[in-house]
């Protein structure tokens, strides 16, 4: 049976509504689980494009390979779909020579998908291609469907390690700092405030609004607003607003200084939405666009107001998500990989591969599933950005 | 009475529908027709950003300074409202100091707006403020603009000269072989399709789709397709396509590659649009939007066709217009402002500087706006597209 | 006088030679030390370049005005020469429009020297301008200037606050977890690694050789050599090596993969340079140059093994460190400055800002100077440096 | 017989010393010269590295393949060295697979070497490995190599084209307007550039000094000027200047600004440094580093002056090179590479493929290597030069 130890352990103080005290520290085992000549790996991405997924993928394949001398490493297609027999996608395999120069470029290159399948045919195909360690790249929903393999895979009492590796644009994991990509979606947000910002100057009563990613967590629109100074308005789902204050807001600074940038976390002012409860393939509550709501109520309100202004939209999240990682986050993704590899081949599974105050942990999935992480309206961050922008504390 | 010389020959070539057979070469000229000390200059930016407006201002502003000694210089705010006193715009003084660094930043620090303003109550102001010489920094409809007012100067016999610096991002006036920011965009606009091309690649029969600037001429669509080699295919005004054709050969490459990358001009297939004849401030047709025309296209289609393909839109046009110049653009604005300030200084009016085989030359504005320069179907550019792209060359 | 209260404390730790329980945590206290009014400050660069400089200058600056109403900073010029009234240095005065747009360039808008300066003739001028709160930001040499003069107002009994911002490029100050510009000197740096690659795989037997910054710490050749895949040796001053290993690992290389790259910081194996005890104005060992010692050993080494081989040495160390900030660096800056002008408006003297655990700190000039943080050789990240180049951990 | 047809007529012009009327176009022509199942072709590199190399090696590989149908493209290893047996260098089968991403990476995938070898051993080469097409890649003496093996293979009655394709980082190729590399490596100097106006400007009587590529022609140099304003004194090989005249003006300008930016392209002032006239393995005089001399030269000067200067001496040159290309290259290359294709195709041979006017041309070695194309002193571009520094136009 694979080695559960502390994760048990911390899962029973989830259990009972407790922090868990201390993480296992990842790292390197004296003690190797697994054979590594006749080990067989597979390899899964899932869910939306983020930097690093290929520093990631390429990580895990050279660590296997130079550090435990593993030789099969499969790529499965297309996210849980290339798990699932029926849906026919031929797995890559992957080589050192293959995923050489892979972390030079954005995207996947597994492909990925959205949404879960059956667990049973999933654990099915690992029976059938041996496989022994799999590696899982994706968010709350694809960590979830990794502990229901890892469940299944217990019930069938087989010796199928399970680790997954975080990946959220929106750096809202629970017990875990930093995720990858993160930085790089700042660095390229800042961009698009760069755009709005000429945009909005370039025009009479001209506002730059700019959508950045963040469902449920601005930690990106948060971060990008500091690190560009032309915000104005930075609007996050964890501060409430009212359309009427800001509104009001955004015209005194016209009136004043005639242009104007507003950035808005995609899920900001959802109650302002009032968001019907449809879920994405993946079981994400489909928001409204707070964009396009956000650009019409401006022109409604200063029609109205008989007031001339220029709203430039723009949503550069494709653009953010399919960047290859910068310097930052390529060096992270690749201790990231080797620390996944290091706790699969140890024998861990069930578990996600966490870093806290600069060092990398080991997370129950349980743990990083059990909430989002947020900003916190009364810490560091909101503060800094409120004085940055000069916005009203309380836009309500 | 300003020099119209060469200008005035020119002219009666185009009223006689034939090519003019030199154009004049710009460059310092021996004789100064204004007396420096004395001379007010005026700069006017009008209609959409372009990278290197900001370049231009600087270079005119410090050309005027230093080469020739003219101590003010007035930015006139937003465009030809500027010009028109009852907007209440106070315009800006421009010295060396405040246009330092002005190049490295995009948009225009003059603000624009589009559309025209009475040329009488423009001509007014210069008189009332006794400007001598006006730049105006525009496209196609700013031009006609500047010949109205060199007109009304004319008419009240004036010593005031317009020199019109054509801006197009679209590279689309004609006898001038390439406008400022156009490489800057190339550059941008292969950003976007990188984006494209990991969005279409990380999903199966994922479908990329960009589109780019060109409502007439289809030449920054073309020219990063050829700079960037993941592009299926490329869609412009100048080559017509019908749906059905472009759809069923999507439907072929996604059958055998999986994925795809689509790059529309935002004049492409107008006549599929039905568009109708609505006109903005500036007087340009009001296009339909190809970009969501065909992404809801492609998704109806895929609908019936009975297979599940993951659309991507992607839109960059004000994060492209909105950049710095590149370096190309940098060292090409500042030949052009100084080439500006030359023909003003010589005595030229209502003449835009435009260049030609690497030769910076006099252009009457007649000349510049009579016809749109555009892609030739059967010449060396769409050639290469074609070429690359592996696209047929008739999609009907 | 200036609170001292847990400054003092935690210098007792330090005279007892034991590290401090906690530092005091950086923000904004509810009791303002100066009345903004009539406050008159002051900010002083000192030592080489380091990304963000002016990031910070500007945060000061704008903290101060927006933050507290304080109306008059100075910025003095060339670093302590700028404090010192026979220079004669005119300071300039820093307000909002004249450090808008500063966090957009590289350098440092106020000059800097490096070396000591004489304490008395600096707070001569200080109390000539009646300067209440100076800000410093430097690193080692600068920040002991900074508490001379904080000892020397002590013994005037002066209300003058000195509150040090640490600059270390090389990110070596103890109790500090980063310094900024550090993550855009590491991402700058990974550009002539990847120069240094495409050189070494462009010849038989090439070589690309870069000297990074890092006299006694070699971390920004540690996270490059982690960013960017292709370096095959990682040298730094906290590792020892000989030659010999060196050389002849080298060689081995060669035979096999016919090119190698080699990143060296530049403290980097002193013991070999034979270094003699120079200093420089700063009071710094002149270190002898590991890197044009590198280039001509292997030159030597090869000549005489009789393999002809192509070294390219690239010195990337000035375009480094004048870069603008990059993203994070702009909002650590930022947050940096806020925090600055807080611990000074609430009467903090003789302190660094510093960071630790995401958290911005108070930490005593003394302590921030005891020693130099180093990498761990057994550590985390040089155990990532090792596994992922593949060189022998001991290269002796 | 391969076709010489209008090369022929050219070099006519050529031997009486007259200037060639027209070039023939470049494109696709109706007749194809050889077999393409049953055609073998080869690629070489060599000399030093230049943005788009491997841009070209792919569009050569992908038009040879997709355009006609060529099944079997060898790589030659290291420049000639490749093609000459006793080197026992390995060709590489370049497939489109193995050229896919190519246009991504800096660099040559072949390797490249200097200096010339034997050609009877490489049409030894040819012969035995049945190559019917030649593509090589290359400047001065790679052209000159070319024209000598294409006389051996006339010699021998051998049905092998060869077709050369220019590159050289500096421009300076007779006939050709533009060649591949030339804009990004502008790009990459303004970046030089950029950090040497921070260094300067970051301290009191600061000189930022960068050296540039251009041995004969100083074209980088010269638009690098234009593109950046910082430049305060450009230096190129087609204008004489004296050491005094140099000296004096900079310490004039310290004295007012107390910085300044000096930018010389390799080949300036050559006949300060007395060059010897060595040779490298290519041919090439080794010219003296002009940058260390000026540098130098500065240090001593104003030592004797009594005056404290600062230089900061930058040679990006490694840097420059061995970038990718950016998008105005990448297309360029493209559209060279498919007409270097279709040149060969058509059996043209002993001509270089060039462009001239916005158009691709053929061009008979003997024209590209007849002379050096260079900077007219008393030009646009130079007149552009002197007017954006303020330089003295004479500095003798």
């Amino acid at each position: 049976m694979l080695y559960h130890g502390k994760l048990q352990e911390l899962e029973s103080y989830l259990r009972d509504g407790k922090a868990p005290p201390h993480f296992e520290m990842a790292g390197p085992r004296e003690k190797i689980y697994f054979d590594p000549s006749k080990l067989k790996c597979g390899i899964v991405t899932c869910g939306g494009l983020c930097p690093g997924i290929n520093d990631v993928i390429r990580a895990v394949v050279l660590s296997l390979h130079y550090h435990y001398g593993v030789r099969t490493v499969f790529g499965f297609r297309y996210g849980y779909e290339g798990l699932t027999y029926r849906y026919g996608h031929e797995p890559l395999e992957l080589t050192p020579a293959v995923v050489d120069d892979l972390h030079q470029q954005g995207g996947t290159v597994l492909g990925s998908s959205r949404g879960p399948q059956q667990v049973s045919e999933m654990v099915d195909t690992l029976e059938q291609m041996n496989i022994g360690l799999l590696f899982t790249i994706g968010g709350d929903g694809t960590l979830r469907g990794a502990q229901g393999i890892a469940e299944e895979i217990g019930r069938r009492g087989l010796r199928i390690g399970v680790i997954g590796i975080p990946k959220t644009i929106d750096n809202d994991i629970s017990y875990i700092q930093q995720t990858f990509g993160f930085e790089t979606a700042v660095s390229e947000a800042t961009e698009a405030i760069y755009s709005a910002h000429a945009e909005a100057a370039g025009a009479r009563n001209g506002v730059g609004l700019v959508k950045l990613m963040g469902r449920h967590s601005g930690f990106i629109a948060a971060y990008a607003t500091l690190a560009n100074s032309d915000v104005n308005y930075c609007l996050v789902p964890e501060v409430r607003f009212t359309l009427d204050a800001f509104l009001q807001a955004l015209k005194k600074r016209l009136e004043g200084r005639r242009h104007a940038v507003v950035v808005a976390a995609e899920g900001a002012g959802q109650d302002l939405l009032e968001a019907n409860a449809e879920r994405d393939a993946s079981g994400n509550i489909r928001l409204g666009d707070i964009g396009t709501f956000l650009r019409d109520q401006i022109n409604d309100y200063f029609k109205k107001a008989e007031m001339e202004v220029s709203v430039k939209y723009i949503d550069p999240s494709y653009t953010i998500r399919s960047m290859p990682a910068n310097p930052h986050d390529s060096a992270f993704c690749l201790m990231l990989g080797h620390n996944a590899v290091h706790a699969g081949m140890a024998g861990r599974t069930g578990m996600v591969v966490g870093n806290w105050r600069a060092e990398f942990t080991h997370v129950p999935i349980a743990a990083a599933v059990s909430e989002r992480k947020q900003i916190d309206p009364r810490g560091r961050l909101w503060t800094g950005v409120v004085s940055t922008t000069g916005q009203p504390r309380e836009l309500v």
